[in-house]
């Protein structure tokens, strides 16, 4: 059997880890815990389905100096060993009376000085991936120490991609656009959505997706109202506006972008709004520059749409993007993320239809000095199937 | 555009209900606060793979007497419509300033008395699903109210499948068996294991699953090393044996089974312990009762293991399933959880070869009160393609 070809080189990895100290020491913190798949995987490498599973916590133990700790459960022992952490330790879960509590203390009593600062993601957009109570055992027994959120420090580090991590988000990028290239062969009308959906997911496979974590979308005549249901069994009809907008995965690095396919000449109320979409995109990608705000980039889009003539939905309008379907920040009004050079980003204005519908239009870009470079194959102006 | 079939009658729902409050009611709670996909899909029926962003939480109070309260963003409001929750209140999500928890306070204040105990699952397989930082502001907002753990009325209500779940969860194992049906068709030597992955999820998809969440195996001579991996490019070789293990999903509900592939005959050293796992799934089949523990369980496979001269794995040799991949009990040594008539529930021993490689063998079944009813078309003794 074959050993696991690393998906970044060693280097990689030290370069995410020196910059997340840096990080973690600018911020006081002595050590951060991480809890989540897309956390483990930036720091370790560590990339498996087996997350589905809720089952088991795993951590990582990140100290502000030295090497990254792991404490997982032994069935992940060998797949971490083919990682670049070298400081593995186990515990056979889940067990009702330990499920890696004390191997946990230990390691941060380790590594935490007792006058010292836990950190962990605590903030918008994240979560803690163990059980509640086992953290409450997890925070009595380590103090002193003090628990700290160290949301910053991750965030900041995270979202400016590498250059590896920005062709492994091209790379899936393309494979989505060469599966959006053939739904011509798979959506026609009288076929049920559902099926379609089927299909498509199948056509990303055979594009060269390892998975397809997300797939959503809708089909209506006058646009849609809802772009995150599953499918449903309803015929495809002759007029309709069928949208698909996937998160498909390639070394463990997501795209998230949708097209809309007209079947059909569109009305001219759809129409307007389908260019309205196009030029807002168009628009931002001519304008977004480094050191403009996440809710810069929400204003660019929607007086753009208002340029257009037509009404803005209320939702974001892009969003991060990488190790999950979507990452901070966030294209609304509120969210004061300053956008740096190497961010890979969405771009996805939303605007009514006369009729009360909607329709949205994505695209995925990385930022750089100069401005946006698309990752995603531009969008036609307008699909007809 | 159609609007939603329900995957389930609304008298699921209410029976779900009404079983739910009963264990709070035994157990002190004046509401349960869920927020993750598996339980809030369980009380409301709402499914959707968004879930996949991090960016949103969403809550479901259920209280002790009354309806569910679905405290969500404003983008999952159409579609908890077409679900039987009455009571919808929305934010608009993300939002730095207040990501929906002061609607979240008050629908808490509203449904526990302020001498009252608030419940979360909080214990063995379970996390919750939003930022610390704002449960901490929550739990400060709402005092004098108290915080319980809710994982016992929860998970007991959860773990006896309703007759329509358990043919959900039938469909969807013989969707997977369809699939494991045509691996002759896909899995040659020379052909990259890779690749073997991509087609056998459009295989899945062709047969009828809505998506794959899981799907990992391995493939070696004289057996694996790991059951968690992503699959390498390393071709298959004659004489490797194939395994794959699927967690395939219809309408919200999982599989979790495998399939060993041997290709040309297998030494006898391999023949023994796949016969051995082959024989030990059989002693369960027959003698697994409702009364009996997990522990129980696992030692049933464990003796047989034994029984059939092979040294088993150390992991667990069953769980529970059903709206995750995996769900508890575990069949460990250590898990006293009750097995009732009406879990689903997978065998799935373990045992090394004599190189120190293993190989694991799963079935999925429903235990009622005579026994145990295979959800799973039983695996061939030995599948040589």
């Amino acid at each position: 059997m074959g050993e696991r070809a690393a998906i970044f080189p060693e280097q990689e990895f030290r370069d995410r880890l020196s910059r997340l100290q840096s990080a973690l020491n600018v911020n006081g913190i002595d050590a951060i815990l991480l809890t989540t798949p897309a956390d483990i995987f930036y720091v370790s490498g560590f990339l498996t389905r087996f997350w589905e599973s809720p089952a088991r916590p795993w951590f990582i133990l990140v100290p502000a100096i030295g090497r990254p700790v792991a404490i997982i459960p032994s069935i992940g022992e060998h797949l971490m060993q083919q990682s670049w952490i070298g400081d593995i330790r186990t515990w056979d879960a889940p067990n009702p009376e330990d499920d890696g509590v004390s191997v946990l203390i230990d390691a941060i009593m380790g590594n935490v000085p007792k006058d010292g600062v836990l950190g962990l993601p605590m903030g918008l957009e994240t979560h803690l991936r163990m059980p509640l109570a086992d953290f409450n055992r997890v925070i009595a027994a380590i103090r002193p120490r003090r628990i700290a959120d160290a949301t910053t420090a991750l965030q900041r580090t995270r979202e400016v991609k590498s250059t590896a991590e920005i062709e492994k988000i091209r790379s899936i990028c393309q494979i989505g656009a060469a599966a959006f290239a053939k739904v011509s062969e798979i959506a026609q009308p009288g076929k049920p959505l559902d099926a379609i959906f089927r299909e498509f997911q199948a056509q990303l496979l055979g594009a060269g997706a390892d998975w397809i974590s997300y797939l959503a979308g809708a089909a209506g005549q006058e646009g849609y109202v809802d772009v995150i249901s599953p499918a449903t069994n309803t015929p495809l009809l002759q007029g309709d506006i069928l949208m698909l907008d996937t998160g498909a995965v390639k070394d463990g690095y997501f795209c998230d972008f949708n097209r809309n396919f007209f079947l059909g000449t569109p009305s001219a109320d759809v129409l307007r709004v389908q260019e309205a979409l196009w030029n807002a995109t168009e628009r931002a990608l001519e304008a977004l520059r480094p050191g403009m705000l996440a809710s810069d980039a929400h204003r660019l889009l929607h007086d753009a749409l208002r340029h257009n003539d037509v009404r803005p939905c209320r939702g974001r309008f892009g969003h991060g993007l990488g190790l999950t379907l979507t990452e901070w920040p966030s294209f609304t009004p509120l969210d004061q993320t300053e956008l740096r050079s190497g961010m890979v980003l969405t771009l996805e204005p939303s605007a009514f239809t006369t009729e009360g519908r909607f329709l949205v239009h994505e695209e995925n870009i990385v930022l750089r000095e100069h401005g946006a470079e698309l990752l995603t194959p531009r969008a036609q102006r307008l699909e007809v199937l």
